[in-house]
């Protein structure tokens, strides 16, 4: 955790970052978030992150006083007052007759290089996301079936809608590929990841066609995908080594040249 | 708002009553609450709450270590250390290593005269709650819809399945009446309301026969109910005027009798 958060512009002590639980917007989960990471000192994509903060924000007709440029120069003014060279960057912001916005700074979410060489497990979950092109805060039913997943000692869980439709994870963007064609829902049915316009944005480069349906619970345990990765802003692109306990013929063949471009880009953007 | 608040059975003042934006728990919307009535200086129904509270906690797998005798006697701690005679208090239950539960106090909630005799008005909202059975923090579809009545004028929203089916209120239950038959949903298909369980002895000692049918869209829009109300700790039975702008034929005629029988039996579990 961070020394200093900053609140609607100022800095405060980070254990003052706080609500009262008797604020009806909290009671409600009235806000929209955003996860962004800080290498090298600096925000990686701080403009994305704001503008869908700031749709999704819209996109739940939350009003609120705050400028793109007042926020990004409250994201500068952490990473300084902290030093902050590494990190994981939290903007929240919370609705009502006067809207806060918060921006909190943690360690740096990485990932053990195991997980990108073998691949991670992931389980299914019936469920599907309210307003899913939102980053909202209600995330009640993503804990519950993050949780389910790592009670069965997988990673990450990816939520099947009534179609049997994978739409996404609980934290991710999800990816099939049988061939070297790209399988992923249409983005208006998912939260359009900062991320995930990164990857589709790398597989055109490399030559791989996307196909915007999204993979099927049944295409999946009948083995019709090759490969299967899941994505987000701290995981690049993961892929996964199982799904349900069936394991994929391919780990990583798309994935990997697709992570190493897009962190890449993210590097290459700070300077 | 009260001077105190309880939080895991230690009084603290009201306004330390706090989450930091940083607890996962609170990001996350992991935890459960109740809202229940003070009147004349004793809470109404504390037991009933209390085991909702912990079957909402149970229901979506948060663990705890708090037993009913002691959240009984925390409540009842609130009331004399702030001398409570009318008052709303909310109970609330955050998840997490440590689970958390907080108590507080504020105005007792309460309707003018007008909203009974003459109805309230609603419409209609498309949406189903996740885990309808539990009182979960989840609750942005209810923020969101309820918004959306206010601003059409309407005092609340009645959220609509995808079988067209008015399940409940985005803070209420509701029953519609066809003669003197009530229709409601099922029991296990919405949140079993402390009030809409009285509700269903005194249409039974008053003899109207229930069916456990949700009401209907389409039936509503076709005038084929005569009757139509909802319920809450905090409004009793209160009758509809119109819903969708299409006025009932009956205001109150069941509901009068009913809420005046509940409240009745508010009363005397005091004494």
């Amino acid at each position: 955790m961070g020394r200093h958060a900053v609140l609607n512009g100022t800095l405060i002590k980070a254990d003052e970052a706080t609500l009262s639980v008797q604020d009806r917007e909290l009671q409600y989960g009235f806000g929209v978030y955003e996860s962004l990471r800080v290498i090298e000192g600096k925000a990686v994509y701080p403009e994305d992150h704001i503008e869908r903060l700031f749709h999704s924000a819209s996109g739940i007709e939350l009003r609120h006083q705050f400028s793109a440029d007042q926020v990004s120069d409250w994201l500068k003014m952490l990473i300084a007052s902290d030093n902050l060279e590494e990190a994981t960057i939290r903007i929240l912001l919370m609705g009502g007759m006067d809207a806060r916005l918060f921006i909190t700074a943690g360690v740096l979410l990485t990932y053990p290089e195991t997980f990108y060489l073998e691949g991670i497990t992931c389980v299914s979950y019936r469920g599907e996301r309210l307003f899913p092109q939102y980053k909202t805060c209600s995330l009640l039913m993503n804990y519950v079936a993050l949780r389910h997943a790592s009670a069965a000692g997988a990673f990450e869980a990816l939520l099947v809608d009534r179609n049997d439709r994978v739409l996404e994870g609980t934290r991710s963007n999800v990816f099939a590929c049988a061939g070297n064609t790209l399988y992923t829902a249409p983005s208006h049915e998912v939260l359009e990841g900062v991320t995930r316009d990164r990857i589709l944005k790398a597989a055109e480069q490399l030559g791989y066609p996307i196909v915007y349906e999204a993979p099927t619970l049944s295409g999946l345990a009948e083995s019709r995908y090759d490969e299967l990765f899941i994505s987000s802003t701290s995981m690049g692109a993961l892929p996964v080594a199982s799904f349900d306990g069936i394991p994929l013929a391919r780990i990583g063949t798309i994935a990997h040249p697709i992570h190493a471009l897009i962190r890449q880009w993210e590097r290459d953007a700070l300077h």
